[in-house]
């Protein structure tokens, strides 16, 4: 299981890179989001959004960030620029291969008892850029990609193609979705 | 070359996430981005960002979007979930091995014609989650992962540890940065 904490949350002004931290965390394969800021804008976009797309993602807003870290029994990574290189680290979780693993990614500054608390702080580049962009590329090296094969079994699914756009509704087919 | 194109920002509503697009564009490889409207805040915090963190990435904004598209002699690709498949566009564009390769990703609804006059559209995975991630996912597939050892020569490098943060100030130590 994996499961994603975004810490930091100010609904006002991260309410749009949270909800993209969100989204990122469903499709590259995390099972929960929690958000420490109580956010209900957010949960309503993801609970609509899964209800047409599928998949079973969980969203917790308003949560007690630091007794999720404290009392995690797997492995937790707390994704910074400053951390580890992303490789190295990615290497060595796989060879633990925890049950449960927990990705704690901040918005602005993240105090140091989580820099502590986490097993591993990773660095996905040394160069400043997104938690939304190091949250995918650490999911999608630690998954080797499987996300992409992850299905979803929504009422709408996107078929992929080179022009245009092909889109397959499931809804009323059968009575399995 | 790698460039990338930024299209429908708005800049009260886009400004962050434009900002991450613009941040991933430079920490993944890219050598530009263009960016539709204009946004003299995003140019300030790059140029600010790339004198501290070194590199030599440009940013326009104010551009004119579609001429950008036309004139462009390389490969255009752009990123929207309606794409093909990521492994299989990847894998045939490394084939042709362009010299010059622009990037789109839009905010929001993309006008057809990009759709028409792009070589290739692509998905990064069929569900929907953000042009952030889907860019530097991209990105890393793309340039095999070496955007990770690419030397930004700044004021300030990072180096990776596991605890703790550690920074490098070249500044003065010799006539070189």
């Amino acid at each position: 299981m994996i499961a994603v904490l975004r810490l930091g949350h100010r609904p006002f002004r991260d309410k749009r890179i949270t909800t993209h931290v969100a989204l990122v965390s469903r499709a590259f394969g995390a099972d929960e989001i929690y958000i420490d800021t109580k956010d209900e804008g957010i949960e309503r976009t993801l609970t609509s959004l899964s209800q047409r797309f599928g998949g079973s993602f969980k969203v917790q807003t308003g949560v007690n960030a630091l007794n999720i870290v404290k009392n995690w029994s797997g492995v937790v990574v707390h994704l910074t620029m400053y951390g580890e290189t992303l490789s190295k680290a990615v290497d060595a979780i796989k060879k633990e291969a925890p049950r449960d693993l927990l990705v704690i990614v901040g918005a602005e500054k993240v105090p140091p008892q989580y820099y502590e608390l986490s097993d591993w702080n990773i660095s996905v580049g040394t160069q400043p850029h997104s938690e939304v962009a190091a949250l995918a590329v650490f999911l999608d090296r630690m998954t080797n990609g499987s996300w992409q094969e992850k299905q979803f079994n929504g009422e709408m699914t996107i078929i992929p193609s080179r022009q245009g756009k092909q889109v397959a509704s499931n809804v009323g087919s059968n009575g399995e979705r």
